[in-house]
């Protein structure tokens, strides 16, 4: 579709007419996952390297898009910081081509095949990944979203349904008008890949109850719109609220490792979900621990919220903290803010991640194997670290190649979702005649 | 509890205290899942065994709690078979006890290390099995489910949350009785199996939407129950609707397998739902496979409903059948009632089973192996079947061991779940103090 056909349809379809328009590219989007199930992986991978090339010669449509999103989010007053997350930029364009072209040299995942039994009557059977079918991806303003999620649907054989936020529509269209040939070109269903043509709520609506059609919801973006996502779709939904990270100072933590893990955790890059923002400290090491590691953090301009037992220490080094509240413990700063507590033993860490974390990325520090072991056992997250920073729980870090979220559910995925990720598997049972006795 | 006290539960409750009742034992579930995933093989097994032992000297209490449940069916009225499928016998419970022990004789899949990577950086990755957390089973009034549940997700590391039909309310709360005994003696906590002592509505409501405590519900029942739980549940589900198994006699299929093959999909236990329901039979081949499979069918009492083409073949050879109407070919008869439909090619076969069934599992008949490959590549259920009955989707039959159902779901578990289906992983990533540039 053109630019212009998005935006009026953006505009102007009644209420009425959504639901009939968003259920007919739910249907549109099973029958390609059929035709994309079975699809070859150079076809996938052909219509990958045609849509990188796309991108690098489409700049100017693209940039001209962009400037539309962008001198609204100007008239509608959004940060600097918000309209540089919606800025894309001919450097921006580049990467994304590229990582297009990383994605196209990933392992194909689908038709791996997961274990194989004979069975004593004879049947063979054969458990295989396979694309989970069509995956509905809900997301807000960066405009790199679609084009990602796209891509790594597509390689996964899944169709996919995009529906972006209204400050990056006119940029989602854009990159969303680029898929058609890029798909023709390889010989896949165009519908392989659809945007939701408007960014009214009432679609959104429509959409998250299309369980018939959609098998799978990823929501990308802040807490409240993945709780809204979660609380309305009757699609299985696949997430996490936010990160809720901790670092566990042991007994037995090596002080300068203590010192520059909590420092990258905290510090690296504050508006992820898996930086840190929570502090344990073991009291029979906090004398000494604690005020290295908080002049670290206080050098990184980093603000210290503690309890009673930390700010005592600190108070004696001189380093500057307030007091936190109960609602600190629980918190998602997402910047340079992090609460501290002291912790009588390692039990008590454990326990209080698993009650006050989101189970997303916790960390032990200590050159105590056995206390580790029981740190990793205990803790009920997503991925535990012990001697790392909680920021290395991400796709490429773990080298899945890419990723397209990370989750803190405990069905499906848990952790950075990759390629194999986005699939499901079958059995294939092959027989001589066999029946059941 | 003792039964009295729990039918008074089930009997008294203020609707405003079943919310309270339930959060509770929620709670208390979530506190017991963090100490059951790490509690040892030893531990679980030693808990099964006495369970065993305990199911086996408690025939008495058993017996007369079900002979309760069972005079309530008379006075109610219920069918015979229904009474039948409540009714517990000495043999049904020395079979209940072996099953307990066949639970415990498993591999324990809490643990198992599923993959293990070594980054460039040294950060040592590795993907670990665990328990998914607290799963609540809803179901319906087959007296054996509430033993079947607790041990597989006991054996699995999960705390769960049983609630049953009210049609077996005393015979489940027996059964619940056994359980803190059994917990105890393993030192495992008693909330590691929790039984909702009641069967009023308003406590399934509020159970279903606990997602801070409760990680994943099984329906088990019928239907109607399952779209219930699905549509009021805020927790994942895991489920299937039903089982529209289709069997497709291909052009190349060997006569007598077609007969054998369908004859055992079709009867030899009609109210499951791997039961075929379904007959699709290749245009070419219709003349010479049909009246030799529908005279067999016939002779097994299935009633035919037949589209015109099928209807003429069988009118030819005088073999009894009706018309089937439009909703026939999407329905699960559960009862000695086929639909039978000619096709004009495999893939129109393909088709029809992707749109028409439940996804559930579907069989090809064929010598060709080409055939077949196509078949079992494009028909999207979670197992298919080539030269064999559909009735082997089962978790028995596939050597798991054990089942607690059969997935039509794409995400997390598809097709039969056994233990390792009632798992989760986690990552474990151990490194030097590596921090994330």
């Amino acid at each position: 579709m053109s630019a212009n056909a998005a935006t009026n349809a953006a505009a102007t379809p009644a209420t009425a007419d959504l639901a009939g328009l968003v259920l007919a590219i739910a249907k549109r989007a099973r029958a390609a996952s059929l035709e994309l199930a079975t699809a070859t992986t150079a076809q996938k991978n052909a219509a990958l390297e045609r849509l990188a090339g796309l991108i690098e010669t489409s700049h100017e449509p693209l940039l001209a898009a962009n400037a539309r999103d962008l001198a609204a989010a100007r008239e509608n007053g959004l940060a600097a910081a918000q309209i540089d997350r919606l800025t894309l930029t001919p450097e921006r364009l580049a990467h994304l081509a590229e990582s297009v072209r990383q994605v196209a040299a990933l392992p194909d995942p689908v038709g791996e095949l997961l274990d194989e039994t004979t069975r004593p009557n004879g049947l063979r059977i054969r458990r295989v990944r396979v694309p989970i079918g069509v995956i509905g991806i809900i997301y807000e303003a960066r405009p790199n979203v679609t084009i990602d999620c796209a891509i790594l649907c597509l390689k996964s054989g899944n169709a996919s349904i995009l529906r972006g936020g209204k400050e990056i529509f006119h940029t989602n269209t854009a990159f969303a008008a680029l898929l058609p040939a890029a798909l023709a070109h390889a010989g896949l269903p165009a519908d392989a890949v659809q945007l939701i043509p408007t960014t009214d709520r009432a679609a959104l609506n429509t959409l998250l109850k299309l369980d018939d059609y959609i098998h799978c919801i990823i929501p990308r973006g802040g807490e409240s719109l993945i709780r809204f996502v979660a609380e309305n779709a009757t699609i299985p939904v696949i997430k996490h609220y936010n990160g809720v990270c901790f670092v566990y100072l042991d007994e037995a933590a090596d002080p300068a490792m203590a010192e520059t893990v909590t420092v990258n955790a905290k510090t690296s890059r504050v508006s992820v979900c898996n930086a840190a923002e929570q502090l344990l400290v073991h009291r029979a090491a906090a004398d000494t621990l604690l005020p290295r590691v908080a002049r670290a953090l206080v050098a990184g301009k980093v603000g210290l919220r503690c309890d009673p037992a930390s700010a005592a220490i600190l108070a004696r080094g001189q380093i500057p903290h307030t007091a936190a509240t109960e609602a600190d413990y629980r918190t998602e700063f997402l910047a340079l803010t992090m609460a501290v507590r002291v912790v009588d033993t390692l039990d008590e860490a454990v326990a209080i991640i698993n009650r006050d974390g989101s189970a997303h990325s916790d960390a032990i520090i200590t050159r105590d194997e056995a206390a580790a072991r029981r740190f990793l056992a205990g803790v009920d997250s997503s991925a535990v670290f012990w001697n790392a920073s909680t920021r290395f729980n991400d796709g490429f870090e773990f080298g899945f190649g890419a990723e397209i979220g990370i989750s803190t559910d405990r069905l499906h995925a848990r952790g950075p979702m990759g390629l194999r990720e986005l699939c499901s598997y079958k059995f294939l049972v092959e027989g001589t005649g066999q029946v059941r006795g």
